[in-house]
This record gives C-alpha cells, structure tokens and sequence, in this order.
C-alpha cells in the first residue's frame, strides 16, 4: 500500500490511499497576489501568518509554500527568492504545527527551503525536463525527501494524456536510478480548464487510476484549474474534488478556506472508507445549539454519551 | 455504445454512458408519507400533481410512479395498488410531458400500469427472484419496454458485492433468453447506508464500473440510502452521485428538489463531457439582476450575444 510520508518536527501526514484525503493549503503564495507581494518584498509577513493560521482551523493537512516574489528592487528571483522562502518557512513553523510543502520553480530556493525546514517536507517540484531532473532529484535524495512530479517535460505540456503519463513514468524511472522509491513520488498529472478542453475532467480520471493502477503512485493536482474561466467554480471544484478521489486522487494543491470543497471531501473521505466511523463527518456537521448542546445538521439530535 | 430509450408520448429521455446523467424524480411514492397515502385513498390527486410539477421544473429527466397504498377499507394490494397505478399515470402524463417510469412490487399493478401509460415507460423493477423473473420479463417483452434489475434474488440481499453481480449477469443472461437486450436492463446494484457498512461507497463504484465494463448495462440507485442516519444527508448525496458517476453510473432514483445534489449532477455533467459547451452549467448558475440582465454566480458577468 503506497504510503507517502511527510513531516513537521511534531506531526506526520500520510498521503496515501487508505487515508483520509490530503488537504495542500495553496494560500502562502504570492503568483496573482499583489499585496501578498508587496507585503513580502517590504518584510511584512502579517498576510502570511494569518493564512497560516486560517488555512491550518480550516483542515489543511499540509501548508505549500511559494515565496516567489519578483521584487521591484531586483528582479532576479534566483537572488530574492532563496533567502525569502527561509524566512517564510521559518515564520509559519514557528506559527503552526503541521508538514510544509516547498513549492519553487527556482531550484535554489527549494535548496534553501530544505535547509531550515524542519522534519520530512515535500518538495513542489520536480518536472521531465532534463535540466529540472538533473538538479532536484539530487536534492530529494540528498534530503530524503517526497516530491511533486509535474507530468511535462522539454516538449511542453502536452493535451494526450498518454505523453503526460509516459513523462510521470520517466520520472519515477529516472527518480528510481536515484534510489527515490515510488512511494516518495506525489505526481501531478496536470489539470486543464474544462472550459477551453471538453474532456479535462474525464482525462483527468482515467489518468489517476492509471497512475495508481500502474505506477502504484500517489497523485496531487492544482484542483481549481479544472473550473478556470466558468461561473460558480466553487460548485465544480466541489464535484471535481470526490471524482478525482473516486478514481483514486490522494491529494491536491487547493483553498481549504472554501467550505463547499472541504465538505464534498470530508463526505467523500467517508465514501472511500477513510473516515472511521464517520466521526470526521458527524463532528463537522453538528450544529452548536444556544444551550450549548450539539444538534446535526440535518435535523437529528446527538445522542447522549 | 448502450443506450436505453424511455419515452412518453412527446419526449424521449436517453440513459446512456455518452448522456448527461438521467435523474428519475422520487416523490410520488406514498411509502413512508402518510399524508400523500390518504390523499390516495381519498382519491385526492393534489399533492401527486404538484409533485409531478415541481420534479419536472427541477430537472428531473423521468418520473417515477408508484401507488404502493395500503388502503384502511381493503388491506389487499393485489385489488386496490392496479386501478390507482392507472389513476395516477393517467393524472401525471396529462399534466406533464416527460417520460414515466412505472414502480411496483406488485406484478399486477406494473402490467396495469403498463396498459394505460403512453410512450415506452422504465418498468421498476424485476430482481433476480425465480417467481419475478417468470412473471416480470414477459411483461418486458410483450410491451418492448427497459425494466430496472435489482440485485437480490431469493437467498435476500447479500452483503458480497461479487454476489450481486452475479444476481445482475443472471438476470441480463435469463433476459437474453427471453430476447430482452442488455440495453434495455439498467442494473440497480443495491446501495446499503455508509452508517450501517463502512465499505458501502467502495462496494457501489467497483460494481458499476464492473457491470459497465463486463456487462455493458447502465445502472441506476436509489441514491439518498448511501447517507440513511447521518447527519446533513444531502452533503454525503451530493458527493456520492460524482463519485457514483465517475465510476459509471448512469441514473438515480432520487429527489431533483434538493439542490445541493441538483448542482452536483450538473458539475458532473460537465465534467464527463456531457454538457457541451457547459450551456447547462452556465445557464444554471447565472444570477438574474435587478436590471434583468443575467450575471453569473461567482462573480462573472455574462458577456453580451
């Protein structure tokens, strides 16, 4: 049973499929956030502390975080990033208890996450493209830890699912002569908009069981790709979410602050065996009442203990 | 590709793999609604046709009939349950226009239903039961109508989800006798409550995908069982159905009022690649404004024609 394992100084999360689904709180990323930016740039981490904390009450399992910056005062991240992301990673361990994921596109910058992160964090990513294997893979042995695998390569992204699920078997094949087992590869298959290809989603399952089937791995994905550009993208996040996870998704990179999500994956988590006696569900979905006693929703009263 | 043709006199609803996912509308179905049953008895049709209405204006692809009462002055179903089916059917395809599905336990009461209803109904149902395969499948054939298979046979309903597959290829092999096609059988492999058996979720996937795959029918549930006893039943139905659908199960027997499912469905659709263009999707999800102009919920607004 493939089981990947990653750890704070004090917790461990299990990303595997006999457990509950993992949660990778995408928040702590400054790509499309202005005044995430500039907070960072200037040294102010208030956003970053307080999206640590949210996202932690919320029920992420793991917290990612990206420190890519483009900084008005130096534009070349390879100089700005690395020493930023030590100072980010260090901020929200000190913060919050759970793994963290060091997410770069920036090699240096994975490096130095890996240096001051505590416990067994993942590493977000590695890809197929020659030079990003010759680079991380090292790394990831070096530090013994699990990784992300981004199913493009030198070619680019491909639309044919079987190209991407040859570049995610390249990859373990090549993480293999590393002496990475497959347990300690997270692939990503990558996840189109449904909006601009018809048939993202269903390419999307068929992959995860092939990935699972095949390569016995475990898979994450960015989950709200697949509802970029439609109306109410929460309500198709929140259907994708259980789909993925019926076709045997163990993880994704997502916004736990979205409770329409989080809901559909606690019931799915209950659906696939792995919330033990629904008392993930049944907790979540107590109404406090004004006499300080916990009523269901859905009209049932608790019984008492 | 299998598909099965259910018409009423006007329209004609597809269950099918490549079709958006067929929602036979519940509610006009006295059993556990003591009100509706002395409705019946009464001869009071009001709450059958405004149920009928609102099934149809929620979205519900076939209605389900059934007019299981038992009746105060005559306990004797056999004499009372035929006249009221004909009633019933003959009050709802006056009223609305969709297609019928005619649902009985009492073999009397589906032939009678059977004589008086237009189009080609979904008989609901036959099992795997010797007197009901002798009695159900001539029915099928001499009105060259789909009929609903449940598997369980005369030892019950078993616990074994390879047990009731085997229940299904026998009544899809005993129809074959009869000269009754396999799209013309949608399976109902029989969904037990998650609170009652932990594997309930994992049982239904793999036996759908399973009587896809090795018997090539569609399937159908009665969907809300899956969350019988626990609290905010409609959030575990409404990733059930996803995830049910993701596996390849083609239609449900449920109630199209509860929205939370509703939406559900519709991202599904969408996300099988069975919305095209996500007209139904966009459609469904635009919020009209005061100005009368639609805009869609999340926060886009509708571009102008």
């Amino acid at each position: 049973m493939t089981r990947t394992i990653v750890e704070s100084a004090s917790k461990t999360a299990i990303i595997g499929f006999d457990q509950p689904f993992c949660v990778i709180g995408e928040r702590i990323n400054p790509t499309g956030r202005k005044k995430l930016a500039r907070e960072l740039e200037a040294g102010d981490f208030s956003t970053v502390m307080s999206d640590a904390l949210a996202q932690v009450a919320a029920g992420a399992t793991i917290l990612d975080i990206n420190a890519g910056v483009v900084y008005n005062s130096n534009p070349n991240p390879n100089e700005t990033e690395p020493p930023l992301m030590q100072k980010v990673i260090q901020m929200v361990q000190n913060l919050v208890d759970i793994p963290l994921c060091i997410d770069s596109s920036v090699p240096g910058a994975l490096e130095a996450g890996l240096e001051v992160c505590k416990g067994r964090p993942l590493l977000n990513s590695v890809t197929g493209e020659e030079d990003k294997l010759e680079l991380i893979l090292p790394l990831v042995k070096k530090y013994n830890v699990p990784v992300v695998a981004i199913s493009n390569d030198d070619t680019g992204i491909s639309e044919d699912p079987d190209v991407r699920f040859a570049v995610a078997k390249k990859i373990v094949e090549r993480a293999a002569d590393f002496g990475i087992p497959a347990h300690d590869i997270v692939v990503d298959p990558l996840v189109m908009p449904i909006g601009a290809m018809a048939t993202a989603g269903l390419q999307v399952f068929e992959l995860v069981r092939r990935l699972r089937m095949e390569l016995g791995v475990n898979t994450t994905c960015g989950a709200s790709n697949i509802s970029f550009g439609l109306p109410n993208r929460n309500g198709v996040n929140a259907a994708f979410l259980p789909m993925a996870m019926a076709s045997g998704m163990t993880s994704a990179i997502m916004n736990p602050m979205h409770s329409l999500e989080m809901d559909a994956i606690r019931a799915a988590n209950l659906l696939t065996n792995n919330d033990p006696h629904g008392g993930v569900w049944i907790k979540a979905n107590r109404v406090p009442t004004p006499e300080g006693e916990g009523r269901e929703r859905g009209g049932r009263r608790r019984r008492r203990g």
